[in-house]
C-alpha cells in the first residue's frame, strides 16, 4: 500500500526537473518523503524508468541542496515511477486508473506541473477515473484575468472541493516571507511601527538577471504583471499590509480584505520591455508585453491609510534582488528615514538603516545599519527547505495555510484587470541596466547594493 | 599671549598622568589644542620641567589614542610649563600671580584634578589673585552627601558663576554615552516605544575587573554608591529617562525632573564586598564599604510610570562593562522579549535581539540578534576622541551642556542620601565573580558575554 502518490502531470517539463526532483530528493534525504510514498511521472514520451532516471539525474545533481550521494540516490530513485500517457487524451486516463488499481495509494496528489491550458483535460480525466482522496495542486498561473480564472474555478470545483485545492505560489514556501509575519508580530518593537504613523513607504521588489528563457510562448501572452505582480508580489504585499492575523487559517481571508481595499495611484505605472526581447524564441516580433513594471497602490485600511507601497519587478536586470523594504516617516524634514528591510531573496535576512551621532563628532549624524543575515550562517543555509519542499510537505500535511485560496484569486484578479487596461505603452530599456527611467529608485539600489556586514 | 591656559592642579598625579595629558597630546595631534594654548601643571615637588616631561613621557606613550611620533612629541611638549607651588598654602598664590602676569592668557582654565579636600584652597587662592576670565574644572566627587555638596556650592558661588563652573562626569564624555539621545530622538523606530507602553524594565550596569587600586582612601570612606551611582550611573538613567529634550541646554533641567522623580524600590537594594578588600591599602580593617551596588528605582514620570530601572556596579567582578539595556514587554507570556542594549564599553554599540520564525521550522520561534558595532571599525576608533578629550574640548568651547549642573547634583545626592542610609550591610563575594547571589542577572550575563556579531 502507498501512502503518498504524487501524479506528476508533466512529469517531463523544465518545472519538475529543476524544482520538484531536487525537492523530493531533499525530502527524502530529510525522511519527509519515505518508502511508502511514490512519484509517479507522467510523460507522454515512450520511455522506460531507466530512460527518464537518466534524463533526470543531472537535474537533482544540480539542484538538490543536499549534495547528492549515490547510496541515497539509487534508494531515492526507487520511489519513482513512469508512466507514458497523454495527458490531454481523456481515454489514456484508463491507463492511470490502470495503474494504480495495481497498487492502492492512501492519498493522490495530482500535481499539475503543466501549462494552464492542460488543467482543464487533467481535472476531467481525474475525474472520470474517480481517483481516491486527491489532493489537486495547481501550479500557477491561475487563469489570465478574473474571467478564464473564474471559468477554471467553476470546472475545478464542479470535482472538487476547495479545501483539496492546493494553488501553489511558491514565493510563499520562501523561508524569509513566511518570516516577515513573525518578525512583524512577535516584536513588539517593530509591531508598534507598523502602521501608517510610522512608514512612510514600502517598496516590494523582485528583480531578476535572466530574460524570458524557453518561456517565450508563455510569457509574451502574460508579461511582468501576470507573471509576477497578480500572484507573487501582490501575495507579499497583502502579508505585509495584513491586520496581525490571529491564525495562519484566517490569513488568507484576511489578506483577501487587503487586496480589496487596494487603489491604483494614479499616473504611478512605468512598463518597459528589454531591448532584445523582440528576438527571443517564441516572441511576436511586435509584441508590447511588459518585462518590466512598476506600480504603486495605496492600501485603504485605517492601518495603511495613505501609505504608497511601490511594486517593482523586472527582467534582464542589473541586479537579481526580491526584498521588502520599509521605509519610515523622517524624525524631521531632511533627515534620512529609519528603513527595516526583509530581504527574501537571494540574500535572506534583516537589515535597519538607523540614525547615529557621528562617532567623534558632537552635532552631526550619520547612518548606521545593523542586519541578522540568515543564509550566512551554513547550518541555517543546510537546514531550511527549499520552497518546494514546504509546500510538498505542507500538502502531505493537508496543511493549506500557505497556499492561494480562491478568495485571494479573485481579488487580486479584479484589481489587476483594471490595472492592465490602464497599462502604458512599454518603454524600451537596456540589458544589465536599472529598467525604464524612474523604475529603481536609489533608495532601492542603496539597498541592493549594502551587503550584509554579518557574516558569521 | 596665550590663548587658553589650562592650570592644572594635581598635575603630578594619577588622572593628570593617565587621562589628561594623553587627552591633551590627543587634541594637539588632532589640531584642538594649538600653539597657543598652554598646559601650566601645578605641582608641590622641585621640579623643573624636563624632571616633569621625563615623568610624564611613559605615560603619554602608553595612554594616547594616536601613536606618539618623536617630532610630534617634541612639539607637544612645548605647550607644558611646571609650577612648583604648594595648593593648600595660600600664601603660594603669589607664585601663580607672578607667573601669568608675565604671559596672560585670554582663558585660564583652573583644573582641580585633586582630592576633594583641597578644592577649597584652590577656590580661595584663585579668587585671591583675582585671574582673569576663569573657567573652573571640578574632579567628581561633588561632596560626599547632600550637607557637604551643598556647602561646597556655597563656597564656590562666592567667586564663580554656575555657567564658569565644569563639574565634570567623564561619562558624559564617552560617544556611546553622548549617543544615547541621538539613537533614542532621531529614530522613530526607537522613539516610538521608549516609554512604559513597551518597555518592561531597564538595567544599568558598569562593572569593573580591577580593585580599589591605590584609591584606598578615598574609595573606602565613598563606596560603590557615591563612587559610581550618584554620578555616572543616575546621570545614565536620567539621559535614558527623560523626556526628549528639544535642546542640549535643557537637558541637565530636564534630567533633574527625572532625579526628583526616583523612588527607591523597597528591598532591591543588595551590597557587596569582596574578599580581599579590607587587606588593601588604606582601607578600615572593619570597613563594610560596598564594593558592588544593586538597587532598583521606579521613575514617577508619565512617562516610564511602572517601569524599574536596575542599577548594578561593582568592582573585582568576573566582567568589565558598561552598558544600558531595554528590555521590552514580551509579546506574550513565555515568548523573549526584544532587548535593545546600548554598550558603552569596553564595547561600544547598539544591539538588538529580536524574534525570527527558527529557520527551516514552520511553528517554531528563535531570537535573532543584528547590532551595530561602532569600536568594530578602526575608522571610528581612531576617530573617536576619548572621554577627557570631549570634556576639554568642551570647556575650551565654553558649551556647558555635557557637564554636571547643580541643580542635578542636589537632586541625585539627596536621593543618594535617603538611599545610603537604607543600604543593608554589605555580603562578602569572591573576587572575578558575578558578586552577591542576585546581582547580576542571566540577562545581564548573557547581554556581557554576547560578542558583537559585526567586525567589519
Amino acid at each position: 500500500m502507498v501512502q503518498n502518490r504524487f501524479i506528476i502531470f508533466g512529469g517531463t517539463g523544465d518545472l519538475t526537473y529543476r524544482k520538484l526532483l531536487p525537492a523530493f530528493y531533499n525530502l527524502f534525504v530529510s525522511k519527509k518523503l519515505t518508502k511508502q510514498d511514490e512519484i509517479l511521472i507522467i510523460g507522454r514520451r515512450d520511455w522506460t524508468k531507466t530512460d527518464y532516471i537518466r534524463k533526470m539525474e543531472p537535474w537533482v545533481k544540480g539542484f538538490a541542496r543536499f549534495k547528492v550521494e549515490e547510496d541515497k540516490f539509487l534508494e531515492f530513485i526507487q520511489q519513482i515511477q513512469y508512466l507514458k500517457m497523454n495527458l490531454s487524451a481523456l481515454d489514456d486516463y484508463a491507463i492511470l486508473k490502470d495503474y494504480v488499481s495495481k497498487s492502492e495509494a492512501q492519498v493522490h496528489v495530482c500535481y499539475m506541473a503543466v501549462s494552464p491550458q492542460f488543467f482543464d483535460p487533467i481535472v476531467e480525466g481525474i475525474h472520470q477515473i474517480n481517483l481516491f482522496n486527491v489532493r489537486l495542486v495547481m501550479e500557477k498561473p491561475f487563469g489570465t484575468d478574473l474571467l478564464s480564472a473564474t471559468k477554471l474555478q467553476r470546472k475545478v470545483t464542479r470535482y472538487f472541493d476547495e479545501e483539496n485545492i492546493y494553488r501553489i505560489d511558491h514565493y510563499l514556501g520562501k523561508d524569509m516571507v513566511r518570516n516577515i509575519l513573525t518578525i512583524r508580530c512577535e516584536n513588539p518593537i517593530f509591531d508598534a511601527v507598523w502602521n501608517n504613523r510610522y512608514i512612510d513607504h514600502v517598496n516590494i521588489f523582485a528583480l531578476e538577471q535572466v530574460g524570458v528563457e524557453n518561456r517565450g510562448s508563455y510569457y509574451d501572452k502574460a508579461g511582468a504583471l501576470r507573471d509576477m505582480a497578480q500572484n507573487h508580489l501582490l501575495q507579499l504585499l497583502s502579508i505585509v499590509a495584513v491586520d496581525n492575523p490571529h491564525d495562519l487559517h484566517t490569513l488568507s481571508l484576511q489578506q483577501s480584505v487587503v487586496l480589496h481595499s487596494l487603489k491604483l495611484l494614479e499616473d504611478s505605472m512605468i512598463m518597459g520591455q528589454y531591448r532584445g526581447y523582440l528576438d527571443e524564441k517564441d516572441i511576436d516580433p511586435k509584441s508590447q508585453t511588459e518585462t518590466f513594471a512598476r506600480f504603486s497602490v495605496g492600501v485603504e485600511t485605517s492601518r495603511f491609510q495613505g501609505v504608497p507601497f511601490h511594486i517593482i519587478t523586472g527582467k534582464e536586470m542589473m541586479y537579481r534582488d526580491t526584498a521588502i523594504q520599509i521605509v519610515f516617516k523622517s524624525p524631521y524634514s531632511g533627515q534620512k528615514p529609519n528603513v527595516l528591510t526583509i530581504q527574501v531573496q537571494p540574500k535572506e535576512g534583516v537589515e535597519i538603516s538607523f540614525n547615529i551621532k557621528t562617532p567623534g563628532k558632537s552635532d552631526e549624524i550619520s547612518e548606521a545599519t545593523m542586519d541578522f543575515c540568515q543564509n550566512c550562517q551554513m547550518q541555517n543555509r543546510i537546514n531550511t527547505p527549499e520552497a518546494y519542499e514546504w509546500m510538498l510537505m505542507s500538502i502531505m500535511q493537508e496543511d493549506g495555510s500557505w497556499f492561494s485560496h480562491w478568495d485571494q484569486i479573485v481579488t487580486s484578479w479584479k484589481f489587476m484587470d483594471e490595472l492592465i487596461r490602464k497599462k502604458p505603452k512599454s518603454i524600451l530599456y537596456e540589458k544589465n541596466s536599472l529598467g525604464p527611467e524612474g523604475g529603481l529608485t536609489s533608495e532601492i539600489v542603496e539597498c541592493i547594493e549594502k551587503p550584509f556586514i554579518c557574516k558569521i
